[in-house]
């Protein structure tokens, strides 16, 4: 019915049904939409119409679409539910989802929405609530089928049939023994392709790429883009299978890590997107911007330190930007390197010791271009001295810069410290602390032996 | 039998069994192994038996791993391989994976290794090799499998246990009418669930979504994202299937534009990793540094220009590099905000202005109390007139920094250049050179007004 209709025309038409009080119409209306679509109807739906759209929709499309809002509008529309309704809701709702809906709630809030669910779904999502954020225990779900190793091809079809719902996503079954443990996986492709009596333990592979409750989701990231995984075993303790973390969900990690590495090599401040509220967004970034103000200042008592010297040659001034300017960058174009490198591949220290020597000869050599360059210019603009001295001093700090950039990611990395955190502050601030000493340093040691020809 | 092996005594027993030219034993040894794992076996062997090793796995594993090397040790296992294995390799290569080795090939090799190839596939993957880059034509491949529209349920289970290969990875198949048109897809669950009579037509799901094979791939993997799909139909004119493209490409779809982005936000030159060579990663890091360079001579003659203001009062250059440096952070803030947020969300031109108003009230609130600040150290530092002067030249820059670093990308986005371009140089060049001509346009201002109490 829906199908040649564009999505305003469903709109219209939901509308329709809905003042007419005809649930069925609304439901077939939505039938061959995704949960996505569902929920771009309901966000332009008028919102006096959307409390009756809720209570005509079924309740698999209620959870399918609640998944896909944001947090606030989810709160909303459990608040319009009632509570009864929501507890059937929070019920089919994905364990991780719905430990991610919750996080940050007040205590008695939680407590309200999952006093009313099935204890043991209560208690799996309190469960998941207590792993740490951001590993694998906090992102996994329990949407798959478990075989027993004993089970023949024929009752693992069986099973696979009854748990249809819950398999739909995968194309592994994962099969455990008698103590609940990870011992195998089969393809439905292998089952579909055995002998209806054969036995799961013949014919599964018993070697499992799996992940502990603890392992950090960058890392589960990782082996899921190395195996090319639709999903991936959780395990706790003693290889006890606990959960699984699927691809889609991943894809969503991928996005968060890369966005936090942003944040951070920009130094723009935690989780600003497009609805956060302009205080919260202030006082996110300030600490970086209060940072970079008081490393401003010792850059200016660098300045204040050489203010003879600026005396005498004011024109120093005029490539004191550049200058301070060209080391940040390099120091950062280094950093971003190692940075996004990391992410896909380790690093031992035979390969940081390459990648360093391959560093200093980019510095040398983008060094050499851009003090001649300079150069030039310089001499040409104020004279043979600052030419001599700004192109001098921009090949050492060029050099240093690209080094510093490479060489401090790493030891952080070594130290298991995030890499990316070494971005904004503590490269930008260090290299325009050595720029500063260095061009001024040069400038001071030439003016006093050169100063008959300056002044 | 490796299950209990460690991944070293695999390797031993590896080499154990190319000495004593047991290839069945390296086949069984390497079984349970995913390609990935065989390649760091690979990557692992001494040199003088990798040949061997090539000659002694299966045609099926050697594919395998092939993929989850770097290009350079592609063209080097072929090379080992010679042109008869390589034709073999080749066509059991998945299209999308082998466009991509070619790609950047000179053309005489490029027709020297399609040429044994069958001749179906070679047309295959030079079609692929068509599209342009980053679009979705070139990441999709054909492993798949298409139904009918009259087939009945039980046509439909036996052709995919016939191409069980293929559909591996997917849960979905793809139904197409008699023009090759598609119309419809149908999960593996619901041809579990369907009579082995019904027919596809009448159970299928016909909304499809879908990607034209011009697609971008970002926009490809926003969808993906979007509905949770394992893989996305791609057609091309009058709705003709011709591949699909699956998540685990996704991922790295991800990854590489969160990368791009970064790159362009970092000015850090394009696709550079741990093993570029230095004189490469120089030559594409350069173009920006020389940019930055001649930017700085700008900055540097707007310093010149008001070298006389300077002379009277040295003290302001201290607060030079802080003032510029907080201005050029503060937009680099609110670019990366707006180029992360485009990755999930697009935008219309009402929420763009509420993304304005929000950051113009952010860029107010950090302009404040930065200016608060340094304004008190300012005055204790050096005096009352210069603590008026950098408190409110900081107060201005800050608030136009913000907003120059948001609706410079959002200029750029609607006329479709990708935003993150507008980042190094654009913006922080224009916010330096604004900070520069604020600062010292009111700093000379005041002293000409003001000079008795400084000098």
């Amino acid at each position: 019915m829906s199908l040649a209709m564009t999505e305003d025309e469903i709109t219209l038409a939901i509308v329709q049904a809905i003042k007419e009080g005809k649930k069925n119409t609304v439901q077939d209306l939505l039938y061959e939409l995704h949960p996505y679509d569902i929920a771009q109807q309901y966000r332009h739906l008028p919102i006096k119409h959307r409390s009756k759209f809720l209570l005509s929709i079924s309740l698999e499309q209620l959870t399918g679409f609640i998944n896909e809002l944001e947090k606030e509008e989810q709160l909303d529309i459990l608040y319009k539910l009632g509570i009864e309704k929501t507890t059937e809701v929070l019920d089919l709702m994905e364990n991780d989802d719905l430990a991610n809906l919750l996080t940050d709630l007040e205590p008695d809030k939680i407590e309200e929405l999952l006093s009313g669910m099935k204890e043991e779904e209560s208690e799996i999502v309190q469960n998941l609530m207590n792993y740490p954020s951001e590993t694998a225990g906090r992102i996994m779900n329990n949407r798959y089928v478990w075989i027993d190793e004993h089970y023949t091809v024929r009752e693992a079809v069986d099973k696979l049939k009854d748990f249809a719902e819950l398999a739909q996503y995968l194309n592994y079954l994962y099969v455990i023994d008698q103590d609940k443990k990870l011992v195998g996986v089969v393809s439905y492709k292998d089952l579909l392709l055995a002998d209806l009596y054969d036995k799961i333990e013949d014919i599964m592979f018993s070697r499992v790429v799996k992940v502990d409750v603890l392992t950090d989701q960058e890392e589960v990231a990782k082996l899921i883009r190395r195996y090319d995984f639709v999903a991936m075993p959780v395990v706790e303790d003693d290889n006890h299978l606990v959960g699984i973390i699927t691809v889609d969900d991943i894809i969503d990690v991928v996005i968060q890590e890369a966005n936090e590495d942003i944040e951070k090599l920009s130094a723009s401040g935690k989780a600003i997107d497009f609805n956060t509220k302009p205080w919260v967004a202030a006082y996110r970034r300030l600490p970086w911007l209060i940072l970079l103000l008081l490393i401003g200042l010792v850059s200016g008592s660098i300045i204040d330190g050489f203010s003879a010297t600026i005396e005498k040659v004011i024109a120093l001034t005029f490539f004191m930007p550049m200058i301070a300017g060209m080391t940040g960058n390099t120091g950062t174009q280094s950093l971003a390197v190692v940075v996004r490198g990391l992410v896909s591949k380790d690093l031992d220290f035979k390969e940081s010791l390459k990648l360093i020597l391959r560093e200093l000869w980019v510095g040398i050599i983008i060094g050499i271009i851009c003090a001649i360059m300079i150069s030039i210019i310089a001499v040409v603009w104020k004279g043979k001295v600052i030419g001599l001295i700004v192109g001098s001093s921009l090949l050492l700090t060029l050099i240093i810069g690209t080094l510093a950039g490479t060489i401090i990611p790493l030891v952080l990395y070594k130290f298991n410290v995030d890499p990316a955190v070494a971005s904004g502050p503590l490269i930008t601030t260090l290299n325009d602390i050595l720029s500063l000493l260095i061009y001024f340093g040069i400038a001071t040691m030439f003016i006093s032996k050169y100063s008959e020809i300056l002044l």
